[in-house]
C-alpha cells in the first residue's frame, strides 16, 4: 500500500514548478477569503533525510511554494469587517500635526495615534476592537510600518481602508522625513525554506501544518512535516558563538556555550508529542467566529527530542532547597524578538521544570538530527505534556522566579474562558495560563467528504490520539453512525506491529496512533465518522464544540466529526 | 437563611418516630422498583459533633430508619427479569443427589451447581448472567446460603423464581444435616448505626448518600452525611490489639500498633474528596440500564483527614533505592472479609504511594475525631485524587508489590469500557483499574422538578465540583437554557467568604463548591439546567451519557442536568 506521503510524491512530481505562474504580491480583498496561490520560491529544505524521499526520483528540482488555503487572518477580516462602517468619508482638509503631538498620545486616556505614511491616525476607538489584543499599544505615539512588516497579516487592501477612517491629519513633512530613516527590510527575509506540502497558516510569522493523512504515515513525525507555529521571524543563530543564561539562582548567572551543555550533561532522549493550543480551531471556528490562525487538525506532532535535562541545569546552576522555598516558576525567553527588543517568552511551574519525572529538555536533537530553525536551532526548551507555547524556541535565557513570565504570550493569550466570555467582557487575570493540554483525538484519513466505493466493502479509518500531563491515552472510540453506536480502535505505541508496550506512569508523552476497519453499514448513503479518545484519568472528550467554544479559539478538543459517502455505483469500475 | 439540614431537622422532629409503622420484612417484587420504608431502627450515632445539631431542641429520641428509596439490585432485578423465562416449569420428580455428587460440579468444564434449602441447581448457564460477576463461582459446589447472607441484595422472591428454574435434584437428607451445621447468624448484625437523613442504596453491605442539598451547605461534608460504600460487613476493631503489617520489603514485615502509627510518624492533615466510581450512575442509567448500585449525585464527600503519610511508614519499612527498582504498586487489605476468609482489597501506584507529594495517609482521623467504624475504624488509607475504591477502610496489610492487588475490585471492577462493550464482550484485562478520576460537578441545588414562583425574580443554583489527580477546578459553567448560553459560577474554596486560595499545583485534593444568582428569564416556564465544570488541565465534562455508558455504570461524569419549572401564579401567595 503506497503511503499517503508517496502519493503526494507522485502529485507533485507531475506538477511541475514551472508550469505554475507567480500571482505576484499578495492581494485578498474582504470578500475572498477562499484559498490563494503565492508566488514564493522555496527550494526543498534538506535538512531531513525525510526529504530524500522526494528526491528519490532523480529530480533536482525547485518548487514555488503552493500556499493552498492562506487563511491566516481570516478571523481578522472579518472582525475587521465588523468596523469597516466606521471608514466614512471625511472631505475636509485635514491638520497638519507634528511627530511631538503624535507622541503625546499613547494611552486610552490620552489617545492612541499612530503614523503610516505620513498620514496621522487617531485609533483610540479601534484599539479594544483589534484581533491582535493590546499588542496595538505598541506602535502608539509612533508608526506603524515596523509592526505591519512583522505582522505581516496586516498587508491587505481592506486594513488599509479601516485605518483610513481613522485619519485626524498630515504629519509634519520634516518629522515623517526623519521618520523615514527607518529600516524597512523585511525581517523574515532570512527565515528558513519549508517543505512545499505544509499548509500554512500565516507567512509572517511562518505558520503551517501538513495534511491530516501525513501524521498517521509514520509514529514519529518526520521533522520536515512537523507543524511549525512561530510567533515572530526566525533568528539566525550562529551556534559558536551562542551562550544560553541561566539566572535567578544565589550562584549568579551560570552562562553554558551550545558545547558545554552537549558536554557537561548527560543525553537524554524522549519521544514527545507537541501541539499548539489552536489546533482544530477550524472546527471551533464553524461553531462561533473566534480569533486566530485558522488551524485544522495538524497543528500537532510527534518527535524524539534529545538533550540536556532542564533540572540538570538547574541543578548545576545552584537550585536546591533554599530556592525551593521561594522559587514557583521557571521563564524561558527565546531569541526571536519584537520591534520593541522584547523577546518571545513563557513559563512552566517549578515542580514540572525540576521533577526528575518531569523530563523537560533543553533539546539539541530533533528526529536524531540538529534541531532545525524553524523548530528552535540550537536549543529549544521541549516540555512534554505541555502547550508547545511553553516548548520555545531558539532558547536564550531561563529565569527561576517566584512569578510567571510577564510575556504577552503567558498572561494575555493562551488562556481559555467559558463560552459566554467576549471579547468585551474578557478578564485574562480571571484564567490560569494553559500548560497541561485536556484529552484529544482527530480523524487523519479519510478526509471529510471523501468518496468511498461500496465494492470495497470494508472502511479504514486512522488518527492521533493524546492527552496531556503524561497521562496515558487508554482508548479511542470510533463510531460510523455520528455516535449511536461506537467501536473500539487499534492503538499503535510504536511503527513496531504489535507493540504494546506502555510508558512509565505518569510519563505518556507520546501520541497513539490508531486505526480500525470497519465493514460498511449495509444500508448507509453517507456516514458520520466520529473519534473521540479516553486517557487513563478517565478524562474524555466533550461532544460538541458550541460549549467549549472560547474567543481565541484554543483547547478544541471536542469529538472529531468527519463527514463521507458511499458510492453505489459499482458500473463505474 | 436556614440551611437544608436545618429543614431536615425540622422535618424529621415533626415526624415522631412512634407514628411510623414498621412495615415487617423486607419484600419488593420484580414489578415493584419504586421506593419502600424498611423497618430498622437506629439510634442517631453521636460519633460528630454535627450531630449534636439534631439534640439541640432537647429530644433524644430514637428515629426508625427511614430507607427512602431502596433502589438496591434495580440493576439486578431487571438482568434477572430478562432471563426469567428460563424459569419454567419441570414437572417430573427430580432425582436424590450426594453432597460428593455437587462438590464436583464447581468449574463451567464440569457444570456449577449449588445448594439452597435442600435443593440442587445446575447454575452453568446463569453464571455468565449473573449481574455480580464471577463471584458467583466461590459457592459452587457447596451451599449459597452463606453468600446470600452476605450478599442481601439476594433476599428477593424474584430470585428464589430464577433459582427454581435451574433445578435439577434434590440433597440427599442426610448431606443436608450435615450442612445445616453452618451458622447462618447475619454477617451485618454488628454494623454500625446511621444517620437517617441517608439515603440508603443498599442495606447489607451498607451503601447511602446524603440528600444533595446536604452536600453544599458546608465546605467539610459532616462525618455522619458522608456517603457510605461499604463491599462487606464492617468489622469490630479492637484498638488495643489492631495491628497493621508493612509487608514486601527487604527488612521483613513491619508490625506497628495503633499507637506506634500516631507517635512513631508525624501527623499530617489534608483536606480531600473522596467520590465513588459510581457516583451518578442513576443518571447513566436512564441512557441505557447498567449494573450496579443506582446512586445519586451523592456518593462523594469533603472531609479533613489526619494521620501518618504511607511514605513515611513505608520509608520507616524499610523502602530505598533498591526496592524502587522493582516495586511498582502498593496494595492494601482490609480487615473486611468475604466468607471464604479474603479480604477487600486495592492497590495504587508505587509512585503515588512514595512521592512527598502524593499525600496518601493512612488515616486516624476524619473531621478532627477518630475516623467511625463505618468509615475504616481505627484506619483508613486516603488516597487522595483516586476514585474511593483505593482509599481502603479498616487497614490490616500493606503490601509493596511488582503486581497490582488481585483482588476481584481491582481486576474485575472499578474499570471503564467503551460503550460498545456489552457483558457478553467485556475483557476486563483490556482496561486498567481506576485510579485518578475524570473531572466532575453537580448540581445539588435545585432539586429536579422544583417548581419556582416567577415573583422570586432570581434563582440561585449551587453544587459541588473536582477533579482526580490533584487538578484544581478553575471554573464552572452554568446554563438555564440546556446549553445554548453558559454564565460562570462563583467559586468556593472554603466556609470563609471570599477566601479564594489556591492548593499547590497538583495537590488539589479538595473539591469547590460553587454558586449563582440569575435572573429568571422572563419568557421561561421551565428552565433546563447544566453545569459542567474545568480543571486546570483545562478537561471538561462530556455533553452526554449515552456516549461514556459502560457496562458496570461508572466514571459516570457528563453534564448534570435539573430541569426546573416556574410558576407564574402570583395570585396563590
Amino acid at each position: 500500500m503506497k503511503t499517503y506521503l508517496q502519493n503526494v510524491n507522485a502529485m507533485l512530481l507531475l506538477r511541475r514548478c514551472h508550469r505554475l505562474k507567480p500571482f505576484g504580491p499578495l492581494s485578498i480583498n474582504r470578500n475572498q477569503v477562499a484559498p490563494v496561490v503565492a508566488s514564493c520560491a522555496v527550494r526543498l529544505c534538506s535538512s531531513s533525510s525525510n526529504d530524500q524521499r522526494f528526491h528519490q526520483h532523480g529530480f533536482s528540482v525547485s518548487w514555488r511554494h503552493v500556499l493552498a488555503g492562506l487563511l491566516a487572518g481570516t478571523g481578522a477580516v472579518l472582525a475587521y469587517g465588523l468596523h469597516h462602517h466606521k471608514a466614512i468619508e471625511k472631505s475636509s482638509p485635514l491638520p497638519i500635526i507634528s511627530q511631538e503631538e503624535v507622541t503625546r498620545h499613547r494611552s486610552l486616556k490620552d489617545g492612541v495615534w499612530v503614523t503610516y505614511k505620513g498620514g496621522v491616525y487617531d485609533i483610540t476607538e479601534f484599539v479594544s476592537m483589534h484581533p491582535g489584543g493590546e499588542k496595538i499599544m505598541m506602535a502608539a505615539g509612533g508608526a506603524i510600518e515596523p509592526f505591519w512588516s512583522l505582522y505581516a497579516v496586516h498587508n491587505q487592501e481592506h486594513v488599509l481602508d479601516i485605518l483610513s477612517g481613522y485619519k485626524v491629519g498630515e504629519l509634519d513633512a520634516e518629522d515623517l522625513k526623519k521618520q523615514y530613516t527607518f529600516k524597512s527590510s523585511d525581517p523574515y527575509s532570512s527565515d528558513p525554506e519549508r517543505h512545499p506540502v505544509l499548509h500554512a497558516n500565516s507567512l509572517k510569522p511562518f505558520t503551517a501544518e501538513p495534511p491530516p493523512e501525513i501524521l498517521s504515515d509514520s509514529y514519529i513525525t518526520p521533522t520536515a512535516f512537523f507543524f511549525k507555529r512561530n510567533h515572530l521571524p526566525v533568528p539566525q543563530v550562529d551556534p559558536d558563538s551562542y551562550r544560553l543564561h541561566v539566572e535567578g539562582l544565589p550562584k549568579g548567572v551560570l552562562t553554558l556555550s551550545l558545547e558545554e551543555l552537549k558536554t557537561r550533561f548527560p543525553k537524554h532522549t524522549i519521544t514527545a508529542t507537541l501541539q499548539c493550543a489552536g489546533n482544530r480551531r477550524s472546527e471551533m471556528n464553524k461553531a462561533k467566529q473566534v480569533k486566530g490562525l485558522n488551524w485544522g487538525v495538524g497543528a500537532i506532532g510527534n518527535a524524539t527530542w534529545s538533550g540536556a535535562k532542564l533540572r540538570d541545569v538547574l541543578l548545576a546552576a545552584g537550585y536546591g532547597p533554599d530556592v525551593a522555598q521561594w522559587a514557583r516558576h521557571v521563564q524561558f525567553e527565546g531569541l526571536d524578538k519584537e520591534i520593541t527588543g522584547s523577546a518571545y517568552g513563557a513559563s512552566v511551574p517549578i515542580n514540572k521544570a525540576i521533577s526528575e519525572e518531569g523530563d523537560v529538555l533543553l533539546a539539541y536533537e530533533m528526529n536524531g538530527e540538529d534541531i532545525p530553525a524553524d523548530h528552535g536551532f540550537p536549543i529549544r526548551v521541549v516540555v512534554p505534556g505541555v502547550v508547545g507555547a511553553r516548548s520555545v524556541k531558539w532558547l536564550g535565557k531561563i529565569v527561576v522566579s517566584a512569578e510567571e513570565s510577564s510575556s504577552h504570550w503567558q498572561q494575555k493569550d493562551y488562556k481559555g474562558f467559558s463560552p459566554g466570555i467576549d471579547w468585551d467582557t474578557v478578564d485574562y487575570k480571571s484564567a490560569p495560563a494553559i500548560q497541561e493540554l485536556p484529552v484529544q483525538s482527530a480523524i487523519t484519513t479519510p478526509r471529510e467528504g471523501s468518496v468511498i466505493d461500496r465494492s470495497e466493502e470494508m472502511l479504514t479509518v486512522k488518527g492521533y490520539a493524546w492527552s496531556g500531563g503524561g497521562r496515558e491515552v487508554i482508548r479511542v472510540d470510533v463510531s460510523l453512525d455520528g455516535g449511536k453506536t461506537w467501536n473500539v480502535a487499534k492503538l499503535k505505541s510504536s511503527d513496531k506491529e504489535g507493540d504494546q508496550t506502555s510508558p512509565p506512569l505518569g510519563r505518556a508523552w507520546a501520541w497513539k496512533l490508531w486505526e480500525i476497519t470497519v465493514p460498511l453499514p449495509p444500508e448507509a448513503q453517507e456516514l458520520e465518522l466520529i473519534c473521540k479518545a479516553v486517557d487513563n484519568s478517565y478524562n474524555t472528550q466533550p461532544d460538541t464544540f458550541g460549549p467549549i467554544w472560547n474567543v481565541r479559539g484554543l483547547l478544541g478538543n471536542a469529538w472529531h466529526r468527519v463527514k463521507v459517502k458511499i458510492n453505489e455505483d459499482d458500473d463505474e469500475e
